[in-house]
Formats: structure tokens, C-alpha cells, sequence
């Protein structure tokens, strides 16, 4: 790791004019200051205005613990500018996996030091300005006046210069499964209701303006704005609450630990921010506040990135960046991962994750298994397990996903039900030593799979056993999911005691060397560069939902924008018969092409990637199918070629260790045309290329199975010209020969 | 074990007479019917009302979750008598240990079978009928209709007869450690604000007429009545709410967390029950529910103990009885245990649990202990524990606890700190390795300390490294702390979730044959008859108070009929220096005599029984500390003999598996003479009898180290005249000879 540290600068006086820093190559600028007691920055990029003067601050409960007895007061105002530090700092880091080998990480930051004089006491702003956006987070250093306190909401102001077109997700404290909104800020509110309806997850609104992060915008003149968070670790996952013209107070829920949308809500006391002005609204816990903090302490990294170009947006690794360094000492063991599953059969309605329907409801304690009536549909079942196995070992996939292979499927979600899994008991029908030994024997390892239908603390009570278990058979990798309400009752899926449980299982299946890839958790903020065996988390709407009455052609172009921001995604891409009916009685389909299946793989960046169709469907698209076997999911470098939010991304990446490149290309439901100049192929050096395309006629709907595959040889600065099919897409291998 | 069951009748028709069920004894008379669909219980003793016609049933919350999408309904009325059973069962068990060797049960059950036409559903109402009181609860069998619930508010009514006098605490979800009220039912709303500000606990109310079981009443013509209840495991600690002429309606809290009484309660649908009727009122969760259950289940049982003598209060087993029998097989390592500790100084004020004052807080992964400055008032010190386990070893006592042996009391409590301590990491200055080995060659155990500061999330994450730290150094018992505000936030130390985590607790320990004495954890039930590893609690206000600022004489003369109805209390008697001025800089003094303390050791049953005081305050009234030394704690049979609630109590028990006697007696701040007839000892036999008795002028406040020691030899039929000072009491030994 290089370092290039430079100070700049050093002691100012509390002067009142803002404070400009500039980004190392002059293109984003950060003003600060203090006006009239708040600290207030704003931010340009080429010189054209991206956020408007913006306050900074934090609310503080009036709580009996808090100060040790002094009354509580806020961190908003009556700051002055004691002092502020400016330095910059140069530095290459490897990523254990990624879209690169090497990530750059040169900014300059500034701190402020801003004592809030009536109260002797003393908060910090760090700010790091970017080429392509900023971060800032509020730091809060051990003193005497400020040793604990409680949150009752962050006020960090973003404040937009205009109606730009964002593309959002109504703000929820437990599901970021939406389909994304593209409205003006100010259709936000109207648009809300609607929002909220689409699809079918169960969504409960803080604010009729709330919206989630990462949140992507453009404005009228083509700046791309996106606003989301870093390494939010022991702290509440932020939203942002929409400023309009009919906001008459920002909602606060203090004392309450309904989800709902309140509709009194208590006041902040402090002026109304004006219209396009997004507030930053934190996850509360049960009794509605939103943070216990103990000094010396910090928030998480607020981001603002910005561009003229939509590629930047994708390649930026400023959240990666805003990260701590990896914190484990041993990473020989974490790798990238492809894997097909006992899973799809499941969510398309076929067979079950239960083994048997003999009960209203089961209690873990009091069934025999072994005496149990079978329901005949249970998947996980050791002949099909075998079936996965043998598919696996043929195609080079890693390992084998098994859901339903352990015992309390029977009534396992939004019961209230606190012992609901054990983690260690098989079915009867699964012989976990015969199946990993099988497995192993194929040159394959099983998946684990610890669903705790939200059950953090049966969970946490049962994991180090879980872990062991998985470390006597050979596991070494496990999908969590967060079906369902949280138990303790009241908390919710982001707030700070469940993000801090996400980590602390992240940081406890470092331990027995385990991968994590964990569903329904909060949205990634790039804690995956401190604890690399944070391989995955899904914490957006995934493949799933195909099954479930389907998403939109456009979604896979929006989430790269959005929520992939923070850390990969286990979308499970690779869905080759769309309409589920051909093989079941479901009656959803997929909205997407099979080239526009493969492309996937690419333009939806994760180290680990699902293979998620059955066999027996990928053995019907075999040719096909060879994209998959063949493509890498770990990179030496990434060229986002060409990017447009909810309309197409074209990606060209270069496998890691190797000279082949792989080229991805996925659209919305219009199509699209591209031209791929094959100008970062090694120069002199032949290429096999194999093409996947959309056949002409091709459609999302109406044609999806018709690709082309069309293999030649190619050398760098050849031309690929490329048709996407509605919903379609494309997929390029470039072998060197 | 001897099984008499003996079925007396079974079918009834749904006819709205009362059925009656007597005793064995035929004293107690059960009455139950249903009236306009509502189940309905009476209770008479001796041909006495005590329980006037009162309604039993549960309001169910209407949940999303509940009974799949059904509309929940409530099980309050509606219902009819379908059937009913009736048995008679007596046998006798042995406790692994307790008062008596052999415990006798010895009651006729009545079972009510109670569909719920309209909804297709069924519940059971078990009724226990003893010859010293009843025990009912419900039972909710697995069906179609009824499988998951949430119960808003259970609604058992306790119908009283007449304005008895009570001995009461203010209803509080969070502490038990208040001075006991003793007023007329009509009283409680007027002295409620007092009760509160009472003391020096932080107490908030539900109810202005709320008050804790267990509750001790008297009616004004001699009944004595104790409500309780009896296995209370993965459900809410009950309160009871009076209903007086000034209610206007029954406090529910549902859907808010605080846990201050509502001034504006959300009435019950249910019309109010007469005045002088205790209403059940159950702990809530976070989010104001009472309890998440799933059938087949049952409450715990609520009991109603009836006797025309006091002393029946004190020797009923009726709580014992309705536990289940011991869960574990092995039992050999649970052993009674007489203990002193490094505690008393801390507590009184002059020297500390923390090892450095040189932070404002501490974080545990971020401070070098070995670095740190000593604030030098560390208590838990090599040297001074070595001092007492040598002063336990040469007295004969089996344990000596040590706190503040662990990091993390620089700010332990009340801070809402999640991380507060590890549990198995010691201060420099603690060498567990050396102080375990010195123990042991001394014949001696350190007994070990887990103070939680109520993180319980955290206690269960380190939990299992801790119990294994214990087992390699060689404890087998641990005092687990429950001080603060419960983390997860919002939630009360006697909800159901904290109530199955304490149960967690002692389950987890009886693995690691480690033996639990939970303080600040709920008031016990019954449950060390299932679990006989939980050997104590504290769950009222014990020993410590009297550094406090003191507790009233009569306090000791009440516990034995509230407190420690549920099991015993770790109440930590045996002060001698009884004006902590003598030897620190605290005012307080406790309110007791020498002769008082010793009788405290019979009166105040446990198996777990504290020499609180320091070994230096002992040594110099080593002549008195004798009978410390030799007095039992674990009892082959106990004989009350005189009882009256907040005067006095005497008790004489026998020694397990000796033929040694021992006999205290304790009174209030009145003074009290008493004549023991000895025609309980071994007819024939010689004894060397020991009296311990206040002398002439002791006086609790004026001279309370004032005793006498008499010697001489009594046999069975010999009289003992005590005079007990104001304040005082008498222990008394009689070694078989």
C-alpha cells in the first residue's frame, strides 16, 4: 500500500467566511462554514452548483441516562470553527476479491473542530472530497461533557439544487424488496401511495416523502447525483426525507415503535429546510430512538457522489474507499464463488422447504422426526441434493445451495415464533455426512443455509454451535436470511442493534473461516472491504420476485446505480425458462432474454453468483449455458463502457489472474444498440471470442429463448456491434489465445 | 415417588350450576361456572368466602400475524362448559434441596373444558385444589383455530371480600427492591404516591392501585390470603391491578413501551369488576404486548393460598407442588452452600468494583489494563481475596464471591452500553489462576460474578466462554446482576422475553454444572423445584438497603410471606457492625440486632446463605459468629411456630440428615417474647443447646450489638423462654449429643 500524505494546511480562525476544498483534480469543490451557529457545507462539481447550503447536525434525546444527570441538548447548533485541518492522501489498496485489482483511494479531506462553546463541549466533521463525490461523517471525541447520548435524529441536510429525476424506493425500516420509482423530487409525494402498493412486499412508510439510499438522481442538465452511506456498522441505517412543497414539519418518531407512518408527528424545533432538501431520517429502535453512542465514537461516511458521466457512478469505489482497511489477518480462505441450489424449485411453488404438513405448528422440542408423515414435496431431499451435486461437479460450480435442510420449515415465519430453528437438526431425508462427503468427493462443497425468520436472538444463541457443525462437515460458506419481523418485537431490520448483529455474525463466522451472504439484512455500505467473508447480502428486490409476479425489464439497469453501491448482490441471475408455467403451476415469468440472463454476470458485479435455474432447464440451453461454466466472478479490471440509469449498462471486465475478458451488455424493455471498441484487449494478442446474443426477433415477453451464439477470433481494437432485444442483453468471452 | 390418582368424575353436561370441588381436607372449597359464557371461580375456606364469584379468560391483541389472517378474537366470553374432569392426586417428592426432605402434594383438579362455539375453538381451565389454597391456569391445546397468539391482556380477576390489609409493592416492570406498604385494599390509591418516592429505588407504576405479587392480605376477621403465582417460565410476571370505587376503567398498554403509568389507559371492552377485585396485569413487551404464544401451551399458574393461620403461609408447598418435577438427571453436583465475599465494602462505600477512575468511559477492546492507573480502592485484589478465602476456610464456609473481579465496572450501569463487560477477563490485579488454586488447596470455591448491567443480548453472546472459564478454574455457582435499564431497549426485566431469558440462563448452566443466583432478575415461581440449579434470587430489596439508607425492622418479617413464597432469596443477612460509620464514611445503619442477624439464617430460608459482614467486623464477635459457623442450610423438616405477617416469625429445623435442630425467631420493631416447647426433638434424647439472644437492653437503633450467649444441655419437652429486642430476634442450636 502506498501512502501520500500531505498537510496542507492547518490552523484557521473561527472566521466565518466558508472554507473551499477542492478534489485532487479540481472537479468537486466542498464549502464549509459555520453560519449562525450550524455548520453548513455545500458542494460543486465543475463548477455548477450540486448541493445547495446545507446544514449538519444531530438531535439528542432528553433521556435520564444521558450526561450523567446534565439535561441533554443538541448537537445542532452554537458551534463555532475552532480550527480545521486540510490534507491529502494517495493511496492503492487490493481488494481480497472485486472489479479490480488495485483501488485508488485519493482525496483530500478537512476537518472541522467545532466546539459547541456553551456546553464546553466539542464535535468533529470529517469531510473527504473525491474526483467523484464526497463523504462526511459527525466524530465525537472522548470529553468529559459528552461521554454518552441517545440520537433522536440525525439532521444532515442534502439539499438539491432542482426537481431532478431520482429513482427511489419508499422509505421502510424492514424491506428494501421494491420496485424502484423514477419520479421528480417533487412527484415524491404523490407518487407515494402507488409505491407503495407495487409489488407485494409489505411496506410501511416513515414519511409520505421518505425514500431509502442509495438514491440516484440526475438533474435536468445531465448531473448524475447519488446519495447513500459507508461503513455504517453500530449505527442505524439512514433514509432521506423529501423537503417539498407541502412539508409542514419533518417527521421525528420519538417514544413510539410503530413502523407506520405517523401522523402527528412531534416537530424538530429547528426552521423547516427548504423544498428539495432531503433530511437524513435514521431507523429507530422499539422505543423510537435512533442511537446509543458512547464517546470517542463517529457516524458512518454520508456519501455524495456526482458526475456528468453515468459510468462514473458504477465505477466509483468512494464508498469502498470511506471503509476501514480488512481487518482480518488471514484471507487465504475467502473466495469468489459460483453455486447452483436446491432453491428455485422452492420459491417457484413446486416443492417445499418443509418436510411435512402433519401440524397446525411444530415445537422444535416435541416431534420426533423420524416418525413424522413426509408432504412427498421436500426438496432437500438426499436424491436431489445428489442431482445438484452431480450438475455442480459437471459444470464447475463451486458449490451447491440447500435450503430446507434443516428442521422448523413447518412454521417458520412472522409467527412470533422465537425458537423457530435449531441450525444443526437435518430432516430425516438429509444426510448432511453423506451428502458433503459425496459432494467433496466431486470436487463441490454444500452451501449452508441459516434462515432465522428474524429471530436475532435465537439466532445468536444457537450460531457458534451452527458454526461448528459447519466446520465438522465442511462448509465454508452460508446464505442468512431475515424473513419476517424482528424478535425482540418493535426493533426493526435496520436499526442500530440489528445492524450491529449483522456484523457481529459477519465477524463471529470469520472465526471458523465461514462466508457470509446475508438476505433480507440491511443494504450494504461497504463493510465488505473491512471483512472481506461478507461475500453477499441480497437487501434489494432479487430474482425471487420473477416468481412472484415479476419486476421490471428495467430493474437490473437501475440496481447497479442503486444498491449495489454499497456491496455485492446475490441477485441469482440465470433464469432461462421465464414463463414458470412451463414446468410448474406458477403462472409468473421473467421479464428478461436469455442473453440478457448471461449478461447479468457482468453488469451485476458479485463474487458470488447463482446459477439459479433448475438443471434440467440449463441442460435444455447447453450451448448457452457454457457462458456461465466460463465466466469469471473475481477481476482484475473493469471498463464501464457505456451506462444510462433504467435504461443499459455495458461492462467489459478482465478475469483475475488471466488475459480473458468478458463482456457484458443488459437493457431496459426498449433495446439497445452498442458498439464495443475492443480497445483494452493486450495489443498483438488474438482473442476466441464467443457472442451471446438476442436473436432478431427476440423479446423479454414474447420471444425470450431466442439468442444467437456467434464465435470468432478478435484482436484489440476490433469492433463489436451489438443488438439487445427488448429486455435483453448481451454476453462476450474473450479467451487469449 | 407415590401416585394415587384417583378419577372421581368425567362427564358433565354444559348446565350453568357451579361445580364444587373441595380439598382433601374439605377446608377449601372451589366453586366454578359459567356465567353468560364467562368462565367463573369462587373460593371458600372453612365455610369463609374468600374469593367472590371472579371471571377468568384473555384478551388476545389483533395482530397481522395471528391465527392466519383470522380476525383475532379475544377468549374472554362465549365460551361453554363442554366438560369436565376431576382427580385426586397424592404423592410425596424429594426436593435435591430445601425445607423439608419429603414434600407432599395432595390435591383434587378439577379441569373445565371450555369450547368457544362461535370460533371453533377450545380452551382448558386447570384448577389445583390444595387444603391450603388453589392453583388455576389455562391451557390452550393445539387446534385448528388457535395457534398462535398474542395476548393483549390476560384478565384473571381476584375477587376479595371485604377492605383486608395488604402488604404491597407498587406494580413496577422493572424493580422489586421497594419497602413493603402494609395498608387497607382502599388504601393502595392513596398511598401509592408515597410508596413510590419510598426509598431510594427507581420505581414507575402502571396503575395508581398496581401492586407485585406475591401479595399478602388479611381480612379483617383473620383470613390470611397470598396471591402468587407458580411456574412462571416463557411468560409475563403478573402484577395485579385494584379495582377501588375511583377506577374508571383497567389500565392497558398496548402499542406503547413506556414504562410510566398511562395517564390516559385504552379501557378494556369488558365491564369492570366490583371493588376490592385484583385484576391480572402482565409485564409488556417493547411495543406494550403481553405475551406471543403457541399452542399447545398454558399460562403459568395463579395461585390463591387461604388459611386461618399464619404459620400455613410460611409452611405451604403449594407453589413447589405446582412446578414441574426436577429436569435434570443428574442433581449431584448441587450442593447448599454457605459463602462470604468481597462485596459488602463496595457496596457500603469504601472501596470499589472498578480498577481505574483514569476514563470517562472505557471501551473494552481499547484499553491496556495493564497500563491503566489504579485508582488503588480496587476491591477484588489478590491480597484482599486471599484474606477472605483464608477467613473462609478457617469458618468453615464453602465459597467466597468476589465482584468487580472482571473488566468493564469503570462504567457499567445505565449508560444503555451494549458491550459493558466480557465476563472473562480479570483486572491485573485478579489472578484467577492463583486465587482458584489457593482457594482450592484451602478447602474453599470462589464463587463467580456476572454482573450484566441488564445487556442481556451481550450476556448471551459471551455467556458460553464465560460458563467454560468457570469450569476450568473450578467455580460451580455464579451470582448473575440485572441492574439497569433491560438492552434491547424498551424491554422490562419481568416481560416474557427477559422471563425465558433468565430460564436460558439456568438451563445453559446446568450444562456446565454451574449453580445460578440471579439478582434483579424477576421474582421467582416455583421454578428451582424444575431447575434445582437455580439456588437463589434476589428479587426484593435485600441486605444491601441498609447501606442505602435502611430498611424498616419489620422488612425480614414480611419476605417470608411475599418474597420468598416463589424460592429463597439470596438476602445476604449476618451484619454485626450495624453503624457503617464505625468503619467507612456511609451514614447508613441497619436496622437489626446481632441476635437478630443470626436469626435471619433460619427465618430467611435458602439454600444459598451469605456471611455478608466483613471478616474483621466477624472476628471481633467471633463468639456470636459461631453459630454461623454451625448453623445448616439445607433441612430435613422445618416446624413454624408462631407467624404473624410484619411482627414476627418463629422456625425450627432440622438439619439434613443429622439429628441437630436449630430455631430462630425474628421480630419487628416491637420487640417480641416467644415459648418454644421442644417437643420436636428426639423423645430421650440430650442436647447441647446454644441460645444467641438479645440481651436485656439491645436494641436494634440504640444498642444493637448487645447479646448473651447461653449454654445447656435440653431434651425433648423442655421449654425455652426468648424475649427478642425491638428490632432483635434469637437463634438458638441444639446439637444431638
Amino acid at each position: 500500500m502506498r501512502y501520500c500524505i500531505l498537510f496542507i494546511s492547518c490552523l484557521l480562525s473561527s472566521v466565518m467566511m466558508a472554507t473551499e476544498v477542492k478534489s485532487p483534480n479540481g472537479h468537486v469543490v466542498l464549502s464549509f462554514t459555520v453560519e449562525n451557529g450550524r455548520p453548513t457545507y455545500s458542494l460543486t462539481y465543475k463548477g455548477r452548483e450540486v448541493v445547495h447550503p446545507s446544514h449538519l447536525g444531530l438531535e439528542l434525546a432528553k433521556d435520564k441516562h444521558a450526561s450523567k444527570g446534565l439535561e441533554e441538548t443538541d448537537l445542532m447548533d452554537g458551534f463555532t470553527l475552532l480550527k480545521d485541518e486540510v490534507k491529502e492522501v494517495d493511496e492503492t489498496w487490493q481488494p481480497v476479491w472485486g472489479e479490480n485489482r488495485n483501488i485508488r483511494n485519493h482525496y483530500v479531506e478537512y476537518l472541522a473542530i467545532l466546539p459547541q462553546v456553551e456546553y464546553f463541549r466539542t464535535m468533529l466533521i470529517r469531510f473527504r472530497v473525491y474526483d467523484d463525490g464526497i463523504g462526511f461523517r459527525y466524530e465525537f471525541p472522548q470529553q468529559k461533557n459528552l461521554i454518552y447520548f441517545l440520537i433522536k435524529e440525525e439532521r444532515s441536510e442534502f439539499r438539491m439544487t432542482g426537481d431532478h429525476t431520482a429513482w427511489w424506493l419508499p422509505g421502510d425500516y424492514d424491506t428494501q424488496e421494491q420496485e424502484t420509482q423514477e419520479t421528480r423530487l417533487s412527484e415524491i409525494r404523490s407518487r407515494m401511495k402507488e409505491a407503495v402498493n407495487w409489488g407485494n412486499s409489505s411496506v410501511a412508510v416513515f414519511s409520505p416523502t421518505g425514500v431509502q439510499t442509495s438514491l440516484q438522481m440526475k438533474s435536468q442538465d445531465g448531473l448524475y447525483i447519488n446519495i447513500h452511506e459507508a461503513a455504517c456498522a453500530d449505527y442505524a441505517t439512514m433514509h432521506l426525507e423529501l423537503v417539498d412543497q407541502q412539508t409542514k414539519a419533518l417527521t421525528t418518531q420519538l417514544g413510539g415503535g410503530s413502523n407506520a407512518y405517523t401522523p402527528n408527528p412531534k416537530p424538530s424545533p429547528y426552521p423547516l429546510p427548504q423544498p428539495f432538501t432531503f433530511v437524513s431520517h435514521l431507523t429507530p429502535d422499539a422505543t423510537g430512538l435512533k442511537g446509543a453512542m458512547q464517546t470517542p465514537c463517529e457516524t458512518p461516511w454520508r456519501t455524495v457522489m456526482v458526475s456528468d458521466d453515468a459510468r462514473d457512478m458504477l465505477s466509483s469505489n468512494l464508498i469502498l474507499n470511506l471503509n476501514e482497511p480488512c481487518a482480518l489477518d488471514d484471507t487465504s480462505w475467502i473466495h469468489p464463488t459460483k453455486y447452483c441450489g436446491v432453491w428455485w424449485e422452492m420459491i417457484v411453488g413446486k416443492s417445499s422447504w418443509n418436510y411435512t404438513d402433519e401440524f397446525p405448528s411444530i415445537k422444535l422440542d416435541n416431534i420426533e422426526w423420524q416418525k413424522v408423515k413426509p408432504n412427498g414435496r421436500h426438496a432437500a431431499n438426499n436424491e436431489k441434493v445428489k442431482r445438484y451435486i452431480d450438475f455442480a461437479s459437471k459444470n464447475g460450480l463451486d458449490q451447491v445451495l440447500v435450503e430446507g435442510w434443516n428442521v422448523g420449515w413447518e412454521d417458520w415465519a412472522n409467527m412470533w415464533k422465537r425458537d423457530v430453528f435449531d441450525f444443526v437438526t437435518p430432516y430425516p431425508d438429509f444426510d448432511i455426512k453423506m451428502l458433503n462427503d459425496y459432494a467433496h468427493s466431486k470436487g463441490v462443497k454444500l452451501l449452508m443455509h441459516h434462515e432465522t425468520s428474524s429471530s436475532t436472538q435465537n439466532y445468536e444463541r444457537h450460531m457458534e454451535a451452527a458454526f461448528n457443525l459447519m466446520n465438522e462437515y465442511g462448509y465454508d460458506a452460508v446464505k442468512t436470511g431475515y424473513v419476517g419481523d424482528i424478535i425482540p418485537r418493535g426493533d426493526h431490520h435496520y436499526s442500530q442493534s440489528m445492524n450491529n448483529h449483522y456484523l457481529y455474525v459477519v465477524k463471529e463466522a470469520a472465526k471458523h473461516h465461514i462466508m457470509v451472504n446475508a438476505h433480507e439484512a440491511t443494504r450494504p455500505t461497504g463493510l465488505c472491504r473491512t471483512y472481506p467473508n461478507l461475500v453477499g447480502n441480497e437487501s434489494a428486490r432479487g430474482t425471487e420476485y420473477e416468481a412472484f409476479g415479476g419486476s421490471r425489464p428495467d430493474h437490473t439497469c437501475i440496481l447497479p446505480f442503486t444498491r449495489l453501491q454499497g456491496g455485492p448482490m446475490d441477485y441469482t441471475p440465470g433464469i432461462f425458462v421465464t414463463k414458470l408455467s412451463e414446468w410448474s403451476d406458477n403462472p409468473s415469468w421473467a421479464r428478461i432474454t436469455i442473453a440478457g440472463s448471461l449478461a447479468l454476470y457482468l453488469t451485476m458485479y458479485s463474487p458470488l453468483q447463482m446459477a439459479a435455474d433448475l438443471p434440467e432447464n440449463y441442460e435444455k440451453f447447453d450451448d448457452a449455458f457454457q457462458f456461465i461454466r466460463e465466466v469469471a466472478c473475481d477481476w482484475d479490471e473493469s471498463i464501464y463502457l457505456e451506462a444510462e440509469p433504467a435504461d443499459y449498462i455495458t461492462v467489459a471486465r478482465k478475469a483475475k489472474g488471466t488475459d480473458n475478458w468478458f463482456i457484458g451488455g443488459k437493457c431496459d424493455e426498449n433495446g439497445h444498440k452498442t458498439t464495443v471498441k475492443l480497445d483494452f484487449l493486450d495489443k498483438g494478442r488474438k482473442y476466441d471470442c464467443t457472442i451471446y446474443a438476442d436473436a432478431k426477433d427476440a423479446h423479454y415477453e414474447k420471444n425470450p429463448q431466442a439468442y444467437t451464439i456467434t464465435k470468432k477470433v478478435v484482436k484489440a481494437g476490433d469492433v463489436l456491434k451489438l443488438t439487445e432485444a427488448p429486455g435483453g442483453g448481451f454476453a462476450v468471452s474473450l479467451i487469449a489465445k
